[in-house]
């Protein structure tokens, strides 16, 4: 675990994750493509054939037929995935990031002080460009007042509320519709194969408790996410209530994930899907278990349905997600699979039966 | 979370748990008393009838049946258990403690500059006295020695071989073997009816783990408990591995066991099982869900058969699982159950049919 204890470890990846790209919120109407294929007619319907697609049908078939020498008990199947990127958008900017901004005024109505008081007064003004150039510290005061110090209850009540009126930019639907279709089916394939599905965030393991069940069919003790401290405490009446607190206990990022899923599942996962240099220590970990493992990575070179970013293959350079040459080098080396949004995948979303 | 980041959080708990009784552990005869009863035929078989069986029967048939107005779907059918003197023997020491101190011969034959340092050269001359006097402050370098500083692999193998060879002094059997069958039915019971049985233990999380799948049917991620950060790093060869770093994440004891179950579960239990103030946050957060929840405490008030001990009316005090009259006074006034293990038991242990 990293040894800060302030929120500059809790929160550093999603404030390098692209405030700076605020101005993408407004959203620019792209063209969605039409790639007309039915997709209902496999486990894996949205998925052409290709190397990614026969990596992940091999890899269930060796782990899940007793006759193989690599057959893995039920209990020991496990596959984490990372969520931003992975599993769903995260360009421009981090879902989460949106949930805080979105919560300031809420927050400046209940103490008015705040409206005067910078950064609040600045995000209050809306405007856009001042936002993207708030300092890293300005940023985590902002993330450490709409991230904790309220119950755990009213926190998930609040998500919960943001997540059913806030609508992205672009595709003009709630955050939770920009889910990739491609990754629930192999979510859906590995369980109906016997595997437990976590997801492995470096986003708030809070926060994505909150959808994670009804969205991703993953229940909440199955979601590990950068984590702070809670403190029980009682109510005048005596019920007992916990605080979020602003103290980290996880940065589930990078060294982090690995990490996390020591603590938090305690077993080494078979499998492993992730986008960024971020998951590439959760990869390796993964990939160092005996028998035979499964390492993917997406990777978003599809600029017409979603986004094309990072350095590898030359595509432009991004504060999200950052899939990095050096990343794609030790992924053809170790024989890590590359999922191309582009080519692998019929269809990006489920909500768009044409692509 | 505790925000102490020293060792003295991790293992308060072990510390004050009785390395005073350290001479007890030599074993005396205590007469095992005969009780013949079948134990097989019912799912709670090892209980006698009375009110705490009840309690048991009558909640799962409230949270169970569809036409119950407390009925709980499955995913949220979640109950949690103490381990410490809940589910297996803690009197006179936990077996952890032992188990720490076991491993200072080894340390030191590893690195000899030990065998004349202290606390090291007083564990060495086996002089129990001398043992049982060492400070707080000498205890913590034991316990930061034998439980930190190696990897996770290395460590779980070195809890498997201790665990295949030590014997407690009373019953000359496995550590393991001491397991409550009342208990062990219980968690039968409840997972054959839809819940998840959870261990919510102020032990080692990474120790528990170890036994946890094989003696309870629990497996490692379902396994809460007192938990120092790790540490991501690399071999020579570049085989990453997880080394286990002397930094607390989490007192799971008292208001941390609500705590560590909101960080490691994220939902509230149905049902909770303990049997000392360390447990009182948990059964309190339990109870202050809404619907029909299960709160039992068990009572050491069986000295033939294991111990008796704690203020509670009017039994010894101790210094392992302390069973207060305020916690007495709270569980009767809130309902809770206390499970008399004279009284409610039948047996007390699955090696000794007879009790």
């Amino acid at each position: 675990m990293k040894s800060d204890s302030s929120l500059s470890g809790i929160h550093r990846r999603l404030l390098i994750s692209g405030l700076a790209l605020l101005p993408a919120m407004s959203g620019l109407p792209f063209p969605v493509a039409a790639q007309a294929q039915s997709t209902q007619d496999s486990p894996l319907g949205s998925w052409n054939e290709g190397s990614a697609k026969k990596a992940i049908l091999d890899f269930v078939r060796a782990t899940t037929d007793q006759a193989s020498s690599s057959f893995v008990p039920p209990e020991q199947r496990i596959a984490t995935f990372d969520q931003d990127g992975t599993l769903w958008v995260e360009h421009p900017v981090y879902s989460q990031v949106v949930y805080c901004l979105d919560r300031v005024p809420a927050l400046a109505e209940k103490d008015p002080k705040l409206k005067d008081v910078e950064p609040f007064k600045t995000v209050l003004s809306g405007n856009r460009e001042a936002i993207a150039k708030l300092s890293l510290h300005d940023l985590e005061k902002i993330l450490s007042a709409t991230l904790t110090g309220m119950s755990v209850d009213d926190f998930e009540a609040e998500v919960k509320r943001w997540l059913a009126s806030a609508k992205d930019g672009r595709w003009k639907r709630p955050y939770t519709d920009l889910i990739y279709q491609p990754m629930l089916e192999v979510m859906q394939y590995l369980r109906s194969n016997g595997f437990r599905t976590y997801i492995v965030t470096g986003g708030g393991q809070d926060f994505v408790r909150v959808y994670s069940e009804r969205v991703y069919g993953i229940p909440p003790e199955q979601v590990v996410g950068t984590v702070g401290g809670t403190k029980y405490g009682y109510q005048k009446d005596g019920t007992p209530f916990l605080t979020k607190e602003p103290k980290l206990l996880l940065n589930d990022d990078n060294a982090g994930k690995p990490e996390g899923i020591h603590l938090m599942i305690g077993r080494r996962p078979y499998a492993a899907f992730g986008n960024s240099t971020g998951d590439r220590e959760m990869l390796e970990y993964t990939g160092a278990g005996d028998g035979t493992r499964l390492m993917m990575l997406v990777l978003h070179d599809d600029a017409q349905r979603e986004y094309a970013y990072g350095p590898a293959q030359g595509l432009p350079e991004t504060k999200v997600g950052t899939f990095s040459q050096e990343l794609y080098d030790e992924a053809k080396k170790k024989n890590w699979t590359v999922i191309s949004m582009k080519n692998d995948w019929k269809r990006v979303f489920g909500f768009n039966e044409k692509g």
